[in-house]
Order: C-alpha cells, then structure tokens, then sequence
C-alpha cells in the first residue's frame, strides 16, 4: 500500500512533503484528491442530515501504510473543500504543513493501526449519539440486537445477532482515549464503532462507502434505542 | 441464478432476456425503462426522507405477467440509477443479468402473485416502522382507526374505518415470511400493508403513485400511533 | 371586488365560464393566474416540511366576490401545477371545468362568506396536527398561551394573549362540520384557526403569506404543547 | 426615528445617511453590504433548519462604533434580500431609513454595548428553544455541563466545564428586558447566550461564523437536555 515514489507534480494544490534527508516520505497526490472529495462529499451528506453541528466531527482517509487525509480542526464539516483536507503521518504528525490536524487524530491513526482493513473513519457528533452516550454512559456499553439493520455493519448477515457498542468516559488526554479502546480490543471483543460520553461515535470501513453506511446504520440503531426507552417505559 | 443468454440489443441500456429454447421470455424494454425510472424517482423521494437507511429497502414494479423489475441487492436506495434495477421472473429468478436481487424477492412476487391488481411494490426501512414493529411485535398486529388519512388507503372512503397492520416475525428464511403473509390473506383477512419486527414495512398498489400513498400514509400513521402511545401515558 | 368583464382570452390554460343566460359568471383569469402561482408556492413550502402527506391538505384563494381558486381533490399538494387549481363558486360549485374540487370546499367558502377580510385559506395535515386532534378532542379545544409566538397571528401584538383553538369531532358530513364551525363563531368566540379530530388545521388571512404565517405559526405552537406535555409529567 | 436626509448615493443598493449639521453620522456602505450578505446567508441556513418560523427571529451585525446593520421587523428571515436589512445607531434610532427595525432592537446595541469584541447577534426561535424557556423559565437558568459541544463556545477548551444559560421572564417592555440581562453581567456571571421565557435564544460572537456556530451549539446542546429529561424519568 507504500507510495514509493513521490508526486511530481501537484496539480491539484495539495502540499507534497519531500525530505531531502534519510527518509523520503511521500504519497500519491491522486489518492489525496481522491480521498479529499470521498471526504468532502461524505461531510456534504452528515451535515445534511445534521450529524456535524458547529464544526464539530472529523473525517479521515488511510492513503497508504505511512499516511492518512484527515480534516483541519475548526472547520464547518458539512461544506469542505480540498484545502480543509490535510496529511498526516501514522503517529499523527502534520506533513507538508502546518495547519492544524483534528484534536482527536490519534483515535483515527489508532484505527488504521488496529485495523488493518480500515480505510476510512467517520466520526460524528448527532443530538442522537450524544444523547445515548449520556444514557448508557452508566453502564459502558449499548446492546444492539434483533434489528433487520445490524446485516448493515460489515460482516453480519442476520438480525439474529447482536452488537455491543461501548461507550467509552470522554477526556481531553488522548492517550487516556486511545487506551480504553486498545484495553476494548486487546481483550478480544468485537469493535465496530465506540461513543464517547458527552460526545459521538467513531466508525471505519474498508471505503468510504461502507463507513457511511456503517455511520447511518449506528445513527439509525441509537435512535431506535432511544426510542423504545422512551415508549416502553 | 446465473444467466446463459446474454442480450442481443439494448436501446436504452436494459438487459432483454431472448431465450431460444422451448419457453420464450420477454419483455418490453420500454416499460422496463419507465418502471426504472419510476423506481428511482420513488426511491430518491424515500430515500430523501429517511426512509431508506444504510442501503436497507427495497422496490420493484411489475412489467407484465412473468416479469417484475426490482433494486439490485445492497445498493443506495435514495441515489438509484437504470442499472441498479434488474428484471426477475415470478419465481424470483434474475433474467438476463447475473446481478443478485434483493434477498427479499420473494416477498415482492408473493404480492404479484396474491393481488393481481398491484403493480408496484415498495418496501421501506424508517425509524418509525422499526420501533413501531418492536413495540407491536408481541401483539401481531397494529390497528389504525379514527384517522383522516384512512382515507389515502385504496378503498377507504371515509375515518370512521380501521385497518389492521400486522406485525410479523422476522426470519431471514423467505419461505417462512412467505408463508406468514399467506396464511394472513388466506385466513380472509383484508392486507394493505404489513411490518416485519425490527425491520421495515411493506405495501404496494394499482401504480407507483398510489403506492407510494399508501407508504407515506402508513409513516405517517404509524408516526401518530408512537406519538400518541408516548403522549397518552 | 367583483369581476364584471369576463377574460377574452385564456393564455394560461384556465378555464372561462361564460354563461349567456341572465347572469353572466366571470373572474379575472390574470387574478386566477395569480393565485393559482401562490397556491402552488406555499404547497411547495408545506409539502417540503411534511404538512401535506399522501395527497391530504387542499388550498383556496378568494379570486373575487362569487369566486375562489382551489386544489382540485387527489393532486399531491407539494408539487401543485396551474392545471391543478380550479375555479368554484361561493357555494362550491365547479365553474368552467368538469374537475372535481376539495372534499372539504365547503369549509373554504365558509371562510370567505363569515371573514370577509380572508382572502386565502390553508388546510395541512401535519402528524403534529393530527396528534394533537387527538389528544385534546375531548376537551373540544386546546388553549394556545405564554408564547411570543403568538404575535404571529394577526391582531395579537403581546405574548400575554390566549388564543383558544376548537378541536371539531370529524365527520365526512361537511354540512356537520360548517355548523360545528358556524356554531363556535355565533357564539362570538374568536377563531384563528381550528382542529378536526384525527384530521388537520385550517387558517386564514387577509393574503398568502400571511396565511402562511398562521399555519407555521400554528404548526409550532401546537408541537410546543406536545413536547410540554410530553416532558412535564 | 425620522431620517430628515435621504441618502444621496446608493451605488449597493443601501442607504448611506450623511448629516450636514454638526454630527456627522456616517458608517461604510461595502460594510454594510458585506454584513447584509452575512446576515442573510445565515438567515437562509437558519430557516432552513427550522429556527425562524412564521417571520420571527432577527439578526445584526456591528458596523462601526457607532451602527449596526439589523433585520427589517416583520420579514421572512429564511428568504432575506438586501432591503431587509437596514442601519441603526446604538441607540437602536434607525439611520437614514424609515423603515422599523426588529422590536427587539435594544437587546441588540445593548451586546454590543457590553461585549465589545462581539460584532455579530443572532436571536433565533426554534421549537426546542421555546420549549426549553418553558420548562426551566421556574429555575431561571439551564445548566449545559459534561458535553463535548461546550468546547464549540468561545473560550472553552474542554468538555470539563458548565455554562448557565439564564431564562428571563418575558415582557413586551425591552426596558425591563435590558435590565435583566444587565443584572446578569453587572453581577460577575459569565454570558455567552440567553433565553426569554416563551421566546428564543440570543447568542453573539466576534464574527458571523462564530455566532453561527453559538447557535448551533447552544441547539444542539438545549435539545440534548430535553431529550434526557425526556429519556431519564
């Protein structure tokens, strides 16, 4: 998945980071432009459908072993263009730039790290997510079973299953964060997608197509959730 | 399922089964064409409106006796285009295509097959009909009375009616839905529309128009009996 | 306001009753054209947040003393053309077209003969109208008070203001309903708008958009008491 | 609140009043122009999400020192022109206009009387606003605390942290509600927004885009809260 051979030309007005010392690190400006609007036309959709309030969320793409597209922080993720779009290295690092990444950058190459199929990330920020996290905070974890939509999540092919979500305390230290979901992992339980107390969700797919369905079918199954709580009680 | 003639000629970009042996199998590529669009203008209308989520759903038309055309398996509803529509045979059976139907055909012929006056058959995935199937499960059956919009169910000519939805299990076994379905109609009693538990519904009329009535009346109703259930307590 | 010179030509499709025996029955087709537009812009409007489901709600404009505009019956009412709009007489009569209107044109004309300053009448059907018919059809009315919002309707220039809105029961008998309706304003109650069990709201106002005004008006006030209620118990 | 002047050139469409005697009130009409383009582009975001309806709601921005740029009282703030928007002084007098500007003028001048660094204002009137005043309208205050949406306020870097969101009684008397909000900052208490009971929210920020993204927030985070109440019980 390397990019062995850098850019030669950037056509497309993304920086391309070339270090003239030992390491040359590089990547494929096409791949870029092309995750860069996966990105953007991904955000155009969630903040349609109201997942990215004030300017919250972030959004990333794996564009080779050693590099991810993620968006800048601070911007309106529902109207990205290419330049909110920026490379990062595996651990995180600003390359060929210094704007600013996304806070919550380590969760993402975090992802990449653990799941070596990933190569998209969406986190979103919906009055849905963030309402079930506070919910289930208590008790760390959302049971999702015996809904038709679970066939939704990437290697489920009956409603006859179900999904545990965890919902993981929210910190600012991201290392804390990182560390809950490695301790999830490491101790061999399934992982599809994680909420953070007060905050959203984090899911991942092999492509952007996958993790937006991923992202609607998690949105959807809160819902629902809440829903029968509020009904059945 | 695999499909040993391909097709001779393709004016507007549709699959024409010819089959040279004993049983000839036709159909009109026009009306295939305008039931494509019809499908896809349904579905954008659906899909626009929430009620097709994570790929969920699934629509079909009948183009003549032996043939109906229907949403290939796992494709974006809300953004259909001509070739994610195939045509199948009354038995469910792709013709002319390799592509895979919807794992839910059988549902769709079965209404072919027990109304001979549907021409068009949506089944849809929102919110409302999920948790309305949960809450209902336990009971079989949701009955919708002393509502204004009966009236936008084929046949009801005025509220003072009821009409009963019933709520079936789920099963990712066709044969057995199917086999629910019928023993519903087969015990007389008056279908419009059904709810699969923690799934979506079904329901289907004279043309797309009328069929997508009764879809946006039954969200619609269900949606009353959810806020009423929440207010009433 | 009357139209004594009948249209000599007819350049937008509508039609031109021309009556040779003792009364002459004519309307400004420029008028007609006019309020046929509005219609079809505030169904437009309604029918994108949800207020006309399955072909429900019907629209009127007063064209002159002996004429109003409105929808003929069945026509989905967020995508009205010109030819979707039809002229009838202070009785509700069909002129000039052979076109069926409005079930409920009967309740148009009321309007027309005991407001004289209304000039156009909408009726919707919002599941937040209908839910709360429901609810408060035995109290026969639901008391609207402590809301700025209530400025909106015409007359009312503080939130320290009631406005009383009558829950009528429905019947599919429109002589009934016009008495319900006659009944509430003999008594000298004052009428902005009003309910019909398990049905909708019908407003008026001296134009479009301030008829417009009412129904959102409306819409948001009666979903405020449902979500009050919901959450003081 | 004459403009004995006209203005004498109008090249943007705006009026520019020039006082020949002794003061003279003057402020920039590419200004003006530019914050009549912001106001009215968050306006149609704003309507579009359901937070101004039936002509409510009303924004500014600060011009100079000594104006500010408000919404004309009474138009449909999803839909804004450049003629709906007109100048005022601090005094909230209007300038070179004879248009009305939005009753609630004061509570306008009066921010940017207070915060120096706000130059931009956003009430807004959404159901979820108005239902949230209702409830909390007793206690006086919402308490927003442990939501990672608090970091979207200006000047909060952790979800670690409360903010009061104060709810004043409503009075058609902007005299008294000026007091009140003066009595809020006069006694030391942060403000980054507020309610009026009944009524909507007023937010401000350094520029459009954080106003914006204030409203969003304080949104998002008052519809979490009524959920959970909703959820909790």
């Amino acid at each position: 998945m390397s990019s062995p051979h850098g850019p030669t030309t950037d056509e497309v007005g993304y920086s391309c980071a070339m270090q003239t010392a030992k390491i040359s690190i590089a990547y494929d400006p096409a791949r870029l432009a092309a995750c860069a609007r996966a990105i953007a036309d991904a955000g155009r959709k969630l903040g349609a459908h109201g997942l990215t309030p004030a300017t919250s969320s972030n959004f990333s793409m794996r564009l080779d072993q050693a590099h991810a597209a993620i968006t800048i922080s601070g911007r309106d993720k529902g109207t990205l263009a290419p330049d909110d779009i920026m490379v990062i290295d595996m651990d995180g690092r600003p390359v060929g730039t210094s704007a600013r990444p996304s806070a919550e950058t380590l969760l993402h190459t975090q992802i990449y790290a653990r799941f070596p199929e990933a190569n998209a990330v969406l986190h979103t920020h919906s009055r849905t997510q963030t309402v079930a996290s506070r919910l289930f905070a208590g008790a760390g974890v959302i049971r999702l079973e015996g809904y038709e939509l679970l066939k939704a999540i990437a290697g489920h092919t009956t409603h006859e299953a179900h999904i545990d979500v965890p919902v993981f305390p929210n910190t600012q230290n991201m290392a804390e964060l990182v560390a809950q979901v490695d301790a999830w992992i490491d101790a061999g339980k399934p992982l599809y997608g994680y909420l953070i107390d007060g905050h959203g969700i984090y899911t991942w797919g092999r492509d952007m197509a996958e993790t937006e369905r991923h992202i609607e079918a998690f949105e959807f199954l809160l819902g629902c959730e809440l829903d029968l709580r509020r009904l059945s009680t």
